[in-house]
């Protein structure tokens, strides 16, 4: 069992001490880094979430607490008393920030002792994931991870001191609620006093947000858990956290204005830098045209170039076809890759366009006095040149060319543009460049379903001057939607919402809802919207993600304390699991599989 | 459909104009609290989260503006440019915050219309909870509520100001979890890709803060979330907010002490009182002997007296059984009320002991120069006097006695205390009594299952002298736990926690867990504590009690924007609800009720 503490009190972490404390007595706690004996002298490394100072057992000055600390191993849980001294010029230890002093130990507790741990407790160890998620507590003592959390804790710190200035007010909504429709699957949670019913776990408080506008609450933040029961990916989890925010009497200007304020904050205290606002703000339509992408990476060029114009009367019947079936032929020229890329590297780049759909790519290589291209053959040299001068060709380079329906084209010539970029190394970690895309399109037409769906929520507003369009051409309606956007990822996003009633039902009605539909899902909204509604719009960040960029980690599980892996299960606790038939029962509920 | 904001800027919120603002021009924007027409002026009063202000339309300066005011309607939303006016002095309205000022209005948009509401918009108006439940958007339109979340938002601010500045971190725990042993039932949630398997919903995040220690973070605070599945009293939830708190390295004074600089801190900075610390500190034991309780209302004396040793071998077989038994024989002097209660208002107390399971009351009013009292004829004049001395009895006292089980007696007398003092209007309002509870017993024995189980959680931690009766005499051992208690309103409780593998297995085999049971259901916590863990102890406040005594409301759901009823559904979304058959299929479980 291991001592107490009592009569005790802990006077600085570790790491809080430095040449200014020689001299004092003072009380520590905390972990064993490791223990280190060097005749009369052990040498333990105290570690806690500070960092990390050495406590020196001298067996000539204290026979049996020297005694005792040779029992010490790696983990053990230590409060030491003692005074600082200053180390000897030869004993600083660079790599520690308090490696000029030492701490010369009077006296010993050992609170905890410990078995070795399966993996040692050291920043960046390269264990492998599945054990570090069973002993998840064990993987948290790891410094950069502590680091995480701490830049986390100053996130979520400072989002909530900035919109408190700014009139925000933070008002919880329900966990327990009815589905949300942001097209996700839901988590359902069976009622035991109402048998056969089930609350859904939020998507999003969309509603709730709107909601409290409608009561005139005016600004609403709340940074809150929501769920999807989706398959997984690399950056998803089923439960994330948004910074979500809501806000009255505002058009666009006013939402992004607010939030470019709250980035600026945010990074300058957090990360102690100064971002230049207002952020550039770019419409969708020119974001897809220049990037391939509504959330492009801008820290470099290497833009799109439609050339469909040039190449739509050339010989080469994959060009004339898209562009006469209502798709393009784009371009981008990777400078300087004509003569850095071999014939098997340009192919890889084949290979990697088709795995988004491209049915393939053609290339040209610039040399100093001619071009190699499987294209020459199909181009008069009037054409080729005309080519050349609308791609800024020069000596090296390489054009490549992707032609088909537009959202193929796009996404192939956007995704090979990021791809050459990490192949080039132009993507600079330490660079934060935000920018806004908007004028996002209302609806997206679903193929599979053979209708029109929200783009972003059904609740988004259309730009006023394309109402007109609702009627004659759904699809050529902008909203008042905006992403933010940082480093090619999207940060959040949000819209002007609509606040009339009979806006809201024609666009459910475009939805293809039924007027009975409508009113069974968000009946309360439509009739909240009968009894005076504040034209409102806000914002959601997805937090996980922001603090993931902030802390230069490219794992979403680095800044969630106890993440769940791609199944969806807690690998610590092993959630979800079998309950007793007793539990079910009260549920009113069966499963088939058997525990 | 409503006119748009294009262009306009809203420059104050209504109330926040004052005298200082005369001769400015302002954009306001708000909803239309009632309208008044007087000859040629329409009186508009705009209300925003601030307050109202008056809007006057003049026929005289702008008769196309006077036109469009006069189709204004309550609860339209407004927006409006005016002139800020000073009023004539016989036209000051007192009752407004803004009553010297009006404003002038230049331009009018109706930006919203709205049908008449279902209740009018009303400071503390009594209308139907049913239907301002049903309409809660509505009901939070009304300044009393609009207040309650406003101090909400506030509560929950300075808790995370004043733990940050204290070091403590704000780290997520997961809500889609494991069941943890507090032993009201869980929320469900089945698993679609683990068919079979359940998450639950955290009834605290308990086990997750104690392994946040483990990990070495050392402070940890998070304002989350929690869920059971209960039947709901009045001040219950089925979700309901906790402020959660861990710490390591401490002791109960050192989580007392930073716990008391909260509620200090809490105190000044939302409500303005000064609270004096540190705050009376009582022993469990103490208080159920004093008060008859372990939340004791201490606004109030009428403490509970043990008369047993007077009593014991008197004639009323009532009392000599009891102290027999083991049970005992107690008293109250509810001062002054023997003059003022009649026989009918003492029956009334007798009925009332009885709904709290004591057999009886017997009692004694003392007149100036004799005694009324069922009990004379069983009491020598000797045993009445020292029974009257013991009491400190007076002339026109009424002392209240229960014999029975102690239990019985505390809660009887306990309660009976509270009924007195709410007839004799003892409790302030406005007096605000904080106190520790101390020392609880760590183990309460269900008679029903016939075992010991754990008063406040089986993490708990004996007192240092108390572990040797674990062995022998279990319900004897107190417990390293506390409660704070506000006013006879338990606020928030914890403990210091176990952190020895050893003592925390033998709470488990105590608490009749085999060690299979106990390491299916704790394994990670038992495995955590293998490797070094820190003595840590913690706390948890209920934010919305807290919250609820704060704003001096005495209803829950006055202070959770959009709470559940009786029933756990939400009147507003008519959550919970069936769900298609589809969803059901894919998370493999089957209800017997169709929807």
């Amino acid at each position: 069992m291991g001592e107490s503490i009592y009569g005790m009190k802990r006077t600085h972490r570790c790491a809080e001490l430095g040449l200014e404390n020689v001299g004092e007595t003072v009380t520590l706690m905390g972990w064993t880094q490791r223990r280190r004996d060097l005749g009369g002298l052990i040498f333990v490394w105290l570690r806690d979430r500070s960092g990390i100072i050495q406590v020196v057992f001298d067996s000539s000055s204290n026979k049996e607490l020297f005694e005792k600390a040779s029992g010490i191993r790696s983990e053990y849980v230590l409060a030491v008393v003692g005074e600082v001294a200053k180390r000897a010029p030869e004993a600083v230890n660079s790599k520690l920030k308090t490696g000029e002093i030492e701490v010369l130990a009077k006296e010993l507790r050992i609170l905890s002792t410990a078995e070795t741990p399966p993996f040692s407790i050291e920043e960046d160890s390269d264990v492998n994931e599945v054990l570090k998620l069973k002993y998840r507590y064990l993987d948290l003592r790891r410094p950069d991870m502590q680091r995480n959390f701490i830049l986390r804790h100053k996130v979520a710190k400072v989002a909530r001191d900035y919109f408190d200035e700014k009139g925000f007010l933070e008002i919880e909504t329900p966990m327990l609620t009815k589905s949300t429709p942001e097209g996700a699957r839901d988590y359902l949670v069976p009622s035991r006093v109402h048998p056969g019913k089930f609350f859904a776990l939020p998507q999003s408080p969309q509603l709730f947000k709107q909601l409290l506008m409608v009561s005139g609450f005016d600004r609403y933040i709340q940074i809150v858990k929501c769920f999807r029961d989706e398959d997984l990916r690399a950056d998803r989890q089923p439960e994330f956290t948004q910074i979500d925010l809501e806000m009255s009497f505002v058009n666009v200007d006013d939402v992004i204005e607010v939030n470019e304020g709250f980035i600026k904050r945010l990074f300058k205290q957090v990360l102690g830098i100064e971002l230049e606002t207002p952020f550039l703000r770019m419409p969708y339509r020119e974001a897809m045209d220049r990037f391939g992408s509504d959330k492009p990476d801008i820290r470099f060029g290497m833009e799109l170039v439609n050339v469909s114009d040039i190449v739509k009367d050339c010989d080469f019947k994959v060009f004339t076809d898209a562009v006469a079936n209502g798709g393009s032929v784009r371009a981008i020229n990777a400078k300087g890759c004509g003569d850095k890329f071999s014939r098997k590297d340009i192919d890889k780049l084949v290979d990697f366009v088709k795995t988004y759909k491209a049915k393939g790519m053609a290339w040209i290589t610039v040399g100093e006095n001619d071009i190699k291209s499987s294209l020459t053959k199909f181009f008069t040299p009037e054409k080729m040149k005309a080519l050349l001068e609308r791609m800024e060709a020069e000596p090296g380079d390489l054009i490549c060319l992707v032609a088909d329906k537009n959202e193929i084209v796009y996404d192939a010539l956007g995704q090979l543009r990021l791809e050459l970029a990490r192949k080039l190394d132009l993507l600079n970690k330490d660079e934060f460049k935000f920018l806004w895309v908007t004028e996002f399109p209302l609806y997206e037409y679903d193929e599979e379903e053979k209708r029109w769906v929200a783009k972003h929520h059904p609740f988004t507003s259309p730009m006023d001057e394309d109402i007109p369009l609702l009627d004659t051409d759904p699809g050529k309606v902008r909203a008042k939607a905006y992403d933010i956007v940082l480093n090619g990822v999207e940060l959040g996003g949000g819209s002007i919402r609509i606040h009339d009633q009979d806006l809201q039902s024609k666009m459910f009605e475009l939805l293809g809802f039924t007027k009975e539909q409508a009113w069974e899902r968000f009946g309360f909204l439509l009739e909240a919207f009968k009894y005076g509604t504040p034209p409102h719009g806000g914002m959601a960040y997805g937090l996980d993600r922001l603090v993931m960029l902030m802390a230069g980690t490219s794992n979403i599980r680095d800044v969630i304390a106890f993440p769940k892996v791609q199944n969806s299960s807690c690998l610590m606790t092993n959630a979800p699991d079998f309950v007793d038939d007793r539990q079910l029962e009260e549920l009113h509920i069966k499963t088939d599989i058997k525990g």
